[in-house]
Order: structure tokens, then sequence, then C-alpha cells
């Protein structure tokens, strides 16, 4: 393993002097925050920079490569596999002083946006201007959209717009030598060299720093309505959802949660579960409110001939807001519910959803845990949530998790689907990758950062 | 520049033995047919092998390896750039051979499908299924899937549906080394390592040679209706492009043909054109009968009130088909227009088009050529077909491509949307790209292919 310098006094000098005044920050707050995100790890940094211009990230960048310490970008400090954590010590370098909003071109259906921006800011902006940025991924209040295009963070819009990597049409980011790089297009389409842009996308902060992007739009869709259908049984759930969509329909959500999911929050629904095993999907439609109301009513018939045992219809905006809060406090209450949480987010093919749910009762009375399973159906995009009542019980529950990947992988699956690799899940990476891709990949992170400097020891094993 | 060993009797043995019987093409028409492809390149290699087997392919590049000559992957030969063309010598590696399409999974909405496979039956094997796979290249009845993967190939559904790369979720190659490499995923979504699926697609044959691809479908749209708007002149029709897009419609096809190209094939048309520098757009909208028919009668007020002289609706199959025809007798009748032919496919921001189709007469006059523009007007992207009346005005024709292509970067565009780069823009490519991006696209390549012999020159200048 790669050995690097601590921050002594005199480099720490060094770096201030080739910074912005106030970019290093020295508070023990920032310092705290910086040691966590939201998955369960926790490694304070030797130092935050909190980057004011481009021209701080390379300056920082080329004393990195010079003095040989570890520099890990972070934007909104959201993520769930601790991508932007300093476990080999080093500077945690913040893109969220890079927060303008270089300009919007409604003709031409583009953005050009720094890195540091928040992601709901971002589709905020576009909505202002009667455009849409569909992704949105459930942090994104916190996330930056320099991280959701680090880690291609994805969320229930995917299922019919495609994850953050579909509107990203072209990157201005720093390399790990501190040269600047524009990769892309301003254009629709461009097939010119290498797709550098798809590179960065989802290198969670190891290839180069993106600290500004060129972002696709669409119009903004008129309308959006939402709808619940409550099943008996995870099956007929799943089956629905293929036959919706098999029938052509595109919604915009088809979430599902699962019975134990339900057993934290059914009370918040406006009708009684079925069963003993109950299965909800949350379905919503966005575009001409004259095709997607009459749409609707078609997705849910065809629901209830799947066996769903009720649907509503959410008739006002407030109470699709409603169905979301429902959605929302899903994963609170899992949080709440246990010490020792673990989230994983796989991904199978859609005829496989079912089969993974119901077999998890299995994994969950061999390791000891609860198993909550909720997600994008849409998309066999699943999180499950593992979690068990004592921390101390961690050894049995990852022996479990392993379990459960090795099922994901034999059902045509991804160990993750949108939260990435960074270090949860780093151990897991050989199980699905083969070695020849592995060496590739780092012959690719040998290529663009030779000294290893940039967030070291992440995503791979 | 590498050099490279001559295909001797003793190497051309060595090869025979290690490939399947019959691999190795001998007949001169085939070897006459693999120095072209539709550009005006020429190069006739020194061997054709046509890959009965991914093992074939494997062995070859071994083989390439220890004796040090070029392969050249080729699919149908359709593509506009040379991008399989063997201008060093070497072997022509076919991949026609590989044309199983390995299976069809209607609930996960996948296909399984050989690189060789023909695009067209890709299609047709969707439809089958009542699936569709969007892409479509003009030369799909020519073209394999693979090198549609190969070139991120384009076509009029782009503007709704994406271009090749939107629809691969993983591929088989081999790395020029032999190894096997498998990237991406069975799954809607994936984010475990660098994403070398989106690496490898668009590589034009340099990175890896794909041998079979995992395409993700959607469900067949319903239903396809057409229609044409003839403008006055281009202003008023690109006006009405952005006023459709920007009320939220999402054609699956806005082609446009400049004035030019009318007096090519205007006599085709069931209506006569208005004033001296017309132009038209051809548009479809595919999805819900209910939905289409009367979006498309919203869609063609828009395009009046835009200034549309006259608008058609194609009122059966036979009259869309019709529509289609006039288009595609374009690019023959351009073709046959003149003796020297350059087609260059560049694409601008939306804002742009009107403001570079303007421009082109002053261009025409100056390098003494005629132009002919056509395109997909819902992406920017604009074939622009370059001609003179005779062959050997082909320096001056060339400045005058150079001159177009910096305007065209001017505007905020790139130089080529869907052809490729190739060797017949190669010289152009450091118009585009800065030496940074184009040193580390370089290092990309000698990192998969350390002895250059996997398409060696294509893309870089």
């Amino acid at each position: 393993m790669t050995s690097y310098s601590p921050l002594t006094p005199a480099i720490r000098s060094v770096i201030a002097q080739h910074l912005s005044p106030g970019a290093i920050v020295t508070d023990a707050q920032t310092i705290t925050d910086a040691a966590t995100d939201a998955s369960n790890l926790c490694y304070p940094p030797e130092m935050v920079v909190r980057a004011q211009t481009v021209a701080n990230v390379q300056a920082l960048l080329r004393l990195a490569n010079h003095y040989r310490f570890p520099v890990i970008p972070r934007g909104g400090g959201s993520g769930l596999a601790g991508a932007c954590l300093a476990d080999r010590g080093g500077v945690v370098l913040s893109t969220r002083g890079l927060n303008v909003i270089r300009g919007i071109d409604p003709a031409n259906f583009t953005m050009e946006v720094e890195a540091g921006v928040i992601s709901s800011r971002v589709r905020q902006a576009a909505i202002e201007h009667n455009l849409f940025y569909p992704p949105d991924p459930a942090g994104m209040d916190l996330s930056t959209i320099g991280g959701n295009a680090a880690t291609d963070a994805g969320g229930p819009a995917c299922v019919k717009y495609g994850t953050t990597r579909d509107y990203i049409l072209g990157l201005e980011a720093v390399l790990p030598s501190g040269e600047l790089l524009n990769t892309g297009v301003r254009t629709r389409k461009g097939v010119v060299g290498y797709d550098l842009t798809n590179l960065l996308v989802g290198c969670e902060g190891t290839l180069a720093v993106i600290t500004a992007l060129t972002l696709k739009l669409i119009p903004r869709p008129p309308a959006t309505v939402g709808a619940l259908c409550a099943f008996g049984c995870m099956g007929d759930a799943m089956r629905a959802v293929a036959r919706i969509m098999a029938e052509g329909h595109l919604p915009s959500a088809i979430e599902f949660l699962d019975h134990r999911c339900l057993e934290l929050v059914g009370e918040m629904l406006p009708f009684a579960l079925p069963g003993t095993r109950p299965s909800l999907l949350l379905i919503e439609l966005d575009g001409l409110e004259a095709q997607i109301v009459p749409e609707r009513a078609t997705i849910l018939e065809l629901a209830r001939a799947e066996g769903a045992a009720t649907t509503f219809y959410a008739a006002t905006e407030d109470e699709r807001q409603q169905i979301w809060d429902v959605r929302r406090q899903v994963s609170l209450r899992i949080h709440d519910h246990a010490a020792l949480y673990i989230p994983e987010d796989v991904a199978v093919p859609l005829s496989a959803i079912a089969q993974l749910v119901d077999a998890l009762p299995a994994y969950e009375q061999r390791y000891g845990v609860d198993i909550f399973a909720f997600g994008h159906a849409g998309d066999g995009n699943i999180h499950l949530n593992i979690t068990a009542q004592h921390p101390n019980r961690k050894p049995e529950v990852m022996a479990g998790v392993r379990a459960l990947l090795q099922m994901v992988l034999s059902l045509g699956g991804t160990i993750s689907g949108e939260h990435g690799i960074g270090l949860a899940k780093r151990e897991f990476v050989g199980m699905e990758l083969p070695p020849g891709s592995i060496d590739l990949q780092q012959g690719i992170k040998q290529l663009f950062d030779p000294n290893q400097i940039l967030n070291p020891g992440k995503i791979f094993p």
C-alpha cells in the first residue's frame, strides 16, 4: 500500500499559502462533520479545505503530489458508502464553495453549474425556466450535483428518466495532476474520442475532482399524479409491475415497500392493509394532465387484475405529498429501529425481485437479522436494510450480508444499483467483478493518478 | 509510429492453424469489399478473417501481439469515417460470423446478442416479443449491432430515445491482449467500479473487439404517426422545432431538409414548396394512438403558428413510409449529384442550427462547393454534405471543410454528432479536443493496447 506523508505544520503552512484566504477550515465542528457520511463509518481527516475556486483544487492536488498526502473530494456528505471519508488521513476537499449556477440556456435545454450546488437547487433553477432536471436521489436536499455525478446517483425517477449519468453532457474536472480537463460537449450528441465524461461519472472521486457540469435538461412535465396499490403478497405486486411496464406504461416512479416496512409505516396509510405479509406499490405518472389522469386509471385497473386488494388515487397535491411522506418515513424508522444497520442497495433483473424478497425470511432466521426491503421496483433496485438489535453482532451480520449478495449475483444482479462501493462495499467487489476487470480499472486509476493521491483505496478490494 | 510485420506466408500459416476452418477468407471479392466502407477511402487489407467464435478473436489478437500485425475490427462496413479500414495493412477481422441472438428476456426487457447480428434484425427480434430497440441508424439494414456500439451510432430516433449507448447494459469484449472481458450488468442500474461499458462504446474498435452485447429494450410503442411541415425559410422551421420541444412534446423524429436538398427531392412531395429557399420538417410521434393523434394536431398547429406554409398528415402507413422515402432519397441523390462528396455530421446547440445553415451560402461561394444540409433538427445534429463537381478540387474543398468545422466549434458545437472520427476526421480532432484530453485518451489506448495492434492510428491526430 502507498505510504503518505502526515500533514506536518510545514506542509499545512505551504497549503495555506497556495489557497484562497479562508479555504482551510479549522473549526472542530467542520472536522467532525467531515469524518462521517450517511454510512456508519467515521474517519476524521487531518484537514478540511473548502475550495473557493477551481484554482484552489488545482493547487491542492499539485501539493498533494509533491508532498504525497491523500485528497478526498466531498460534496454534501450524504453518500452511503464512505466514498468521501479520509480513512488514510489527509485533506478532505469540500466542493461546497463552488456553488455558482453559471448559466441556463433554455433554448438549448442545458445548464452550466458548479459542482458544489445542492441538487435540489439545480432542480429548482430548471423549474424556474419551465425546464426539468429529472434525477431525484433521496438526499437531494443535502447532496451536491458534483457528488451526484461522482456516484451516478439514482432515485425513484430513474425508471422513466435514467440516472444522473444520462443528464451530463460534459464535465469540467481537475485531474490528480492538477491539470484542468474539459470533457464532452454542449450539444445533444457527440462522438469525438473516448467517452471520458462517462468514465469520470461514477468513479467516486478517484479519477478527478469534478468542478463543473454541463447538464442536459428536458421540458418540465406539466403535471404529476400519484397512486397507491396494496397487495396481499410481494409476488402479486411484482406481477403488476411487470404487467404495467409490458403494456407500455412508463411511470415516473414505481416504488415498493415490503411487509416489514409496512409494519413501521402502515398506520400512515389511508386504508387497511390486506393479509399478514402485505406489499405496497407507490406509483407516479408525469406528463400532460389529459394523458396521465386516464393512464393512471388504466394502470390501477391492471394492478387490480393482478391482485391488488386496494387502490388509492391521490386526489390533490397534498395527498400526493402524503404518499411520499410514507416512503420517506420508512428510511428514518428503519434507522431508528435497530442498533446495527447495514444499508445494501442491490439491483436484480425485474423478473427476480419477488424471488429475492421471498427468500429474505430464510436469511433473517439464519443470520439473526431483520431485513427491510423497499425500493425502485420499476428498475429492480432494492434497498435491503439489514438490521440487528446488538452492534456487537456485526461479524455475523456481515456474513449474512455476504450470503445475500451472493444470492443477488446468482440471480443475475449487481451488488450496488445506486449507492456505489466507496469503503463500505469494497470487500464485496471481487464477488462481482472478475480479476481481469479489476486489473484494468486499477490500470486506469494508475494512469490518472500515478501517485495515488486522489481518494486512494476506494472501490477496489 | 509503430512499425508492423507484413503477413508473411509463415505468419499466415500460423494464423490458419489457430483459427476455425474457413475463418480466413481468401476470395478477391471479400478483400475488395473490406477495402472500403461508406467513406471515400480505400485500403485493401492483407487478409480478412471472419471470426467463427469468440475464441477465434482471442487467438488472432494473441498472434497479432506476438507477430506485431494490425487487426482492424469490421462490422457491416457501413461507417462513414474509415474506422474499419486497414490503412496500415494487417488483418481485417469481420465479426459478421458472430451472429447469434443468444436470448431475449421479455420479463426483464433485455436481449443478449452477438456483435455480428445486423441491427435491423435486432429491432425485428425485439418486435417479435412486442419489445422495442429504439436506435435507428440510417444503415441499420447493413450495419452490425457491434459496429453500432463501437461507433455509438445515432439516427432520427435519438431525439426521443438517445443513442446506441443508452441501450447497452453490458458488453462481452476481447481486449487487445486476447483476454475476454465482461463489463456492465444485466440489470437496469449498476454502479460497481468504473464504467468500462461506456468507455468501449464509441471507441471505434480501438480498445477492444466487442463480441456480444446485453441490450436494454423498452415496450414497443403501439403506434407511430408522421407529418410534414414546409416553411419559407430555415429560421421559421427551427423556431418551430424549439417551440414544439419547449411545449413539452417529444417526437420520435424531427428531421429537416434544407432548400438545396429540396431541389433534389422536392418533386416527391405531395404539395408545392413555398418561396425560393424553403425548408422541410419531417415529424414523427410514437406511443399510444389515442395520445399521439391529437398530439400531432397540436404540434402542427404550433408549426403553423411559427410560419409553416403547408402542413401534411400521413393518413396511412403507406403515406408515412413515402415521407421517409423522401428523406432516404436525399442521401442517394446528393451522392449522385457530384464527383467529390465529403459527408460531415456536425452537431450544434439547438439554438444555433438556423445560424449555421444560414451561413452556408458564404462558404459555398468562397470555396466553390455545394453544401446540402439535412439531419436531426431535434438534437442539432446536421449532416453537411459538401460536394464539388471535380475530384481534383479536394485540397480547396478540405480547406472549406476545416473552415466550416471551425465555425461549428465557435457556435459551441462538435465536429461529429454520430459518424465518429476514424481516419476521415482524424486531422480535425485537435480543433475540438485540447492536447491534455488527447494525451489522456492516448494513455488509455496505450494501457489497453501496449503494442498498438488493435485498429492502430484511428481517432487520434
